[in-house]
């Protein structure tokens, strides 16, 4: 049962938005003939495969290609020597997350050392897949193996072993962040790159105001994004130099940057075509296999494709962080927090980056604190680069937040919503990372989960929990949603119907949502929009599909193109009947001369003699729009725990979601249920497993253990519609913010439970069951 | 030798206008990596061959593919039966030509009668097209064979068979025109769907005025366009009705039109992909085997491909019309022009719209006439249906109406230059058939042919001819130049390049110089702008590479596009710097403050920082231009007759034209000296050879003798540049006016060599024979 309250298109004043179409690209979806990153196929097309190193740390003293490349059926070998090793700025990756392109470039080919187990070494081009995988083992690379560092507190310290000979440590509060230290920099070398201190109010004064104090540990593991799709590039290299590729990632226009960058060439001389996208939740945002496809092209003269495995995919691409977090609070006995004190140390993985900032930012974003501090560390050790995760950085955050708010509660005696409602964020408190918070619907959602029957409703007992302990957990969460530039085209056609050509990958719906915009301004039928995503010389630059802005800033700038369409047909008609174009006017797909309304045209009659009245009519917009809102999601969990066997199961649970107005509500209702579940599988059975030498010992989908339907009850979503007044239509951002709560509210259903508050992910049946163990006294 | 007396980029006060560079797509095409029509290869794709008529003209009984469809490796047949045989408006193919939508599809697939050898009868899809082409053996079709008629003159006779059963004959001048006639109507039926009349001044006392009066009959002869690349069309009928097309046309707009009439599909299901086109030369303007793939792959749900033999592009495709003309013109003793009376009878081929309507057009609009009187018929008969060919009808006329100009001014002693100066047509005479003339320059180009070298030296008896009689030729031509709705969009790059997305296929070198007239617009390098055709979603509706319009409507689109980056980037100076736009100024790639001169960006410094200030810049503009300027060309032939085998050698060869401003001198001598060349093809060897049966016998290049490189000088050039006042930077149109003038210079200078006027095309050694033995009492 998935059960909504958003309104729906006819009851909330628009005719299109609020609509559930069909999506557009769902029939060639559906029957198998979208082309996804692995699909393309080039004429005299070679295969490449890459070598991968065997250890997490060690210094590569040779690279010896000439065997592999003399095997019959090797075309070319590409190792780091190929790449320029680009200096310069530092490129920013959106959503906040910038990387040095020196380390972008080696996480694609590993220069002086190899960082971790799976990190690409070189890569051949043959004529098959299996003559280039043969050839891998001709490739003689000499190492010297060090010893790897990977725990996070570990590589904190000043001793150390440094994953990179010059990185900053800001351990020592006098090296400036941001990575690699100059040639002749004094600065002190070390494992954290970044770090960061925000403090608002009086810290100790808060706490001495309080009269419980709770104060905890968490530890997270690094987790897998788990798309569907394995990571695929295929590359062709003219004579004149330019570049062509074709991909599947999250930002066709990142891909050329980030590619353009690596090879030390302008950006106009690489075009990329954007293929479906069978998943990304942020991992498809870094480049791996694009610059090493195009160096392959370059040697060969020909296209050249490479696709991962799924263990290069968990082994050689980014999860999110794991990471050590801390948190202090405080209460009056009367449920006011009076102080927060949370500190978050995030895994890296190999190189500096991970999403501990924004992690940082969102931690207490659920609350007004008025004496607060955050500290965060970026810390680099010997595991995969992390990539952004939906919400980055967010999830581990409110895991570690909200579960010390749960126990407050319990420690008071208060009800956990009254608690979240007397302390809940709204406009224009500050937050404790700096800015005053704007237009939130945090309070509506909490609100709306008060009113829910999940909330008013006994555990139900059903067959699956006969003998098993039951217990229910709430949890927020915030992420900040994000926008970025974005660019649409709009064209008329002659039958009455426009095409749309928008720059954002489309994951979740966004082509049908972008249509669903043009078709509210122009007062068409959804189906009457043809979208696609256009490559990158198509259209401007459009920051890719990510930070839950897709439908804000495709939306937007469809709004725009579409608003340009419709201006253009005002001046048309105004042309036709000869009169002032403040005559005509614009309403639901009628073009009419205000005084002599026997004049007027559909948009479908107007569309038909365009090219005989002066000419086609294009519309375009280009945005980069602000008054982005935040998200607040409110999950519910319904649990049952084995005692016997430590396994959770979850019996009900409920999210509910403030998604500005709802474009298409089955796509917010589908994020909703899908963050969902991710943030399931986190809480209770994904992580990364290495053994001692900082081997992956679960590289695979039978080993990394995610949740299938079998696993999950129906996710019900509540669409809580706050629109958002800095958007046209309302829209906030839906894709993120449900990863957030499901890790606290499983792990306060657990202790609701049993008694037993979980600090560690993930919470899978060994952990419940040494837990239930150590409060029974072992 | 090449000479050129247009302006460079440095005299002419441009930048990068009149400028060389080198063409975008060169390199792709030189090193064979470019994709035309047959390059496209689809999964699964399957592979048709068409079986076409034995019969010039013959009743289908019945079609049985029972066999054929039961053949292993065979999916699908198609016959005209799985067309909806259109009814409805007349199709505008672009240069006034018309079509009945039911002519069309019966041109794709032959419905109830073959009317042509060639016809397309049904098309079989297989594994390979090896399967398919035996497959054809199998349908079994039983015609009942009727009489051809295949000559002009013959057609028109009111006891001539009839090609069509219900076509209007307008030798009834009751009868309306325009093709088929309704039901029930009592109109004449026959073979002549449409005539023209034109009439100017008082013919009778024109004649009576003339002291000379010359009248002569001509004969022409079908000949086609000759292009390397044989047609080619990949169909992908989805599953949700949706159809994409690969193709190679002139317009990619004009195939999804036709494809979508002749399926009966709107539009919006029809998406085209242009691939890179072999020459077109008018013949690629009319869908043949798209609508045929559409049915084939929507009957199998696979990808299919068909591609052309060339006896099928010779048998299966338009040639131009072959036809009867005849000219009367008088003058008085001091060669002033007193009367002209022009009749064109142009075959059409098997359905209606031969160019005969342009070719009255064209005609006399070299020259001014007070008295004048055109007649023009269009006229079917059973051989392929023509489409256009390079300035369609003017060619034939101007070889008539040129040999009688050449005829007087021999008549009256008078220099043949003199008198097109004397005689000349310019701005604000009235044509014969109705306007007035704008701004032309074809006295400018009558002058630069005085000026030249070539008129003014003796012809050069070079050793080829020896013993043979040579001789001096001129003639003039004349063609509108066309225009069209067209549509472009300029996105601002990162690295301070743009890229231009517009939609005109390109045949000459469109997509450098619509890249041109971007770069001048924002003071950057050719090489700056990466254009590229859009497919028929991503663009405005542009009207097809023909009329040679493209440097007009699509330069002048690209312009437009420019002008709105130009003014964006402005406005967002203007923005970083706090004042209003009307203090910035733009001025050769630099955007400046302009009191404060030391506030200035150049266009490379803004364009990397608009996604921080504000978003992408994607310019567009939509234009349906009016302002076209006409093309004159005047060209001089020497020629070297051995009057033993009839041989005419060509020893040196002018062709001066008025270009306007020439965007990119190489392309528009490049287009002249193809014109050129393509024009003594026609005038020495080229013709459809038609035995009694109406069967083609010379369907090869073998046996269809074009021109090569060893027949024929290099072919000089002289751009006279008039600029066009109706187009912002002066263009015309180059592409077609070249092949007017070839036929009448060659045969004034056999005349000139030889004494003989040869009537008749082609002029081939058999029939310069004839002639001689005529002139010498045979």
């Amino acid at each position: 049962m998935t059960t909504t309250t958003q309104q729906s298109a006819a009851t909330n004043g628009y005719s299109v938005i609020g609509s559930r179409p069909i999506r557009h690209d769902g029939t060639d979806k559906v029957t198998g003939r979208a082309q996804y990153g692995a699909d393309i196929s080039l004429p005299g097309m070679l295969y490449a495969k890459v070598l991968r190193s065997p250890h997490a740390h060690a210094r590569i003293k040779s690279i010896d290609t000439s065997k592999a490349e003399a095997m019959p059926g090797v075309h070319a070998v590409a190792t780091a020597a190929d790449l320029p090793q680009p200096g310069g700025r530092v490129l920013d990756l959106g959503e906040g997350a910038m990387i040095n392109p020196k380390f972008l470039s080696n996480n694609c080919l590993a220069a002086e050392k190899a960082l971790y187990k799976g990190h690409a070494i070189a890569a051949v081009a043959a004529d098959s897949a299996h003559e280039a995988e043969l050839a891998l083992a001709l490739i003689d690379v000499e190492y010297e193996v060090l010893t790897p560092v990977q725990d996070v507190l570990e590589a904190m310290r000043d001793d150390a072993p440094l994953v990179h000979e010059r990185l900053a440590n800001l351990n020592d509060p006098n090296v400036r962040p941001g990575g690699l230290l100059d040639e002749g920099d004094d600065g002190k070398v070390g494992n954290i790159p970044n770090r960061y201190f925000y403090e608002l109010g009086d810290l100790e004064a808060g706490f001495a105001a309080a009269d419980v104090v709770i104060e905890r540990e968490f530890r997270t593991k690094a987790v897998h994004q788990g798309y569907i799709e394995p990571h695929a590039a295929t590359a062709l290299w003219n004579a004149d130099d330019s570049l062509h590729l074709w991909c599947s990632s999250q930002g066709h226009f990142n891909v050329r940057d980030q590619t353009s960058t690596i090879l030390g060439i302008p950006v106009s001389k690489v075009l990329v075509t954007q293929l479906e996208i069978g998943g990304g939740f942020g991992g498809k945002t870094l480049v791996y296999l694009e610059p090493v496809a195009a160096v392959l092209s370059k040697k060969t003269g020909r296209p050249v494709k490479i696709q991962m495995s799924r263990t290069e995919v968990f082994e050689g691409t980014g999860p999110t962080s794991g990471g050590y977090l801390r948190v202090k609070m405080g209460t009056t006995n009367d449920g006011k927090i009076t102080a927060a004190d949370v500190a978050l140390y995030y895994e890296a993985g190999a190189f500096p980056g991970s999403p501990v900032n924004p992690g940082a930012q969102c931690a207490l974003s659920c609350y007004n604190i008025e004496n607060g501090r955050i500290e965060a560390a970026d810390v680099v050790l010997n595991h995969p680069k992390t990539a952004a995760y939906r919400a980055p950085g967010s999830p581990a955050a409110a895991f570690a937040v909200e579960s010390v708010v749960d126990e407050i509660c319990d420690a008071i005696g208060m009800d956990k919503l009254d608690f979240r409602t007397q302390n809940g964020a709204k406009q224009g408190d500050r937050r404790v990372t700096g800015p005053q918070f704007g237009s939130i619907g945090w309070l509506e959602t909490v609100q709306a989960g008060r009113e829910h029957d999940h909330w008013n409703s006994p555990i139900d007992h059903s067959p699956e929990a006969d003998g098993k302990k039951v217990g229910r957990g709430v949890a927020g969460g915030f992420w900040f949603n994000g926008t970025g530039p974005a660019s649409a085209i709009v064209s008329v056609l002659a039958d009455g119907t426009v095409s749309l050509v928008e720059g954002s990958p489309d994951i979740g719906g966004s082509r049908a949502v972008a249509a669903m915009h043009v078709a509210e301004v122009l007062g068409l039928a959804a189906e009457d929009v043809a979208p696609a995503v256009g490559d990158t010389n198509s259209i401007g630059w459009t920051s890719m599909t990510g930070g839950s802005g897709v439908a804000f800033k495709t939306g937007w700038a469809s709004y725009e193109a579409a608003q340009d369409v419709k201006q253009q047909m005002i001046n048309r008609a105004a042309r036709i009947w000869d009169i002032d174009p403040e005559n005509v006017e614009y309403d639901a797909g009628v073009i009419q001369h205000k005084s002599e309304p026997e004049l007027r045209f559909t948009f479908q009659q107007l569309a038909s003699r365009l090219n005989g009245t002066g000419g086609p009519i294009v519309g375009r917009a280009n945005v980069s729009p602000t008054g982005v809102g935040g998200a607040y999601a409110l999950h519910i969990a319904d649990v049952a725990v084995d005692e016997d066997t430590g396994k959770v199961d979850i019996l009900r649970y409920t999210a509910i979601q403030d998604a500005g107005t709802a474009i298409h509500p089955s796509y917010v209702e589908g994020q909703i249920q899908g963050g969902a579940v991710q943030g399931i599988g986190w809480a209770l059975n994904e992580e990364y497993f290495f053994n001692d030498d900082a081997h992956m010992q679960n590289s695979s989908f039978l080993d990394y253990r995610m949740p299938t339907a079998l696993d999950l009850p129906m996710i019900d979503t509540v669409v809580v519609e706050v629109p958002n007044p800095g958007h046209p239509y309302g829209v906030r951002g839906v894709g993120e913010v449900p990863i957030v709560p499901p890790m606290a509210a499983i792990a306060n259903a657990i202790h609701n439970a049993t008694g037993v508050r979980m600090l560690n992910l993930p919470m899978n049946p060994g952990a419940v069951l040494e837990a239930l163990w150590e409060q029974n006294g072992g």
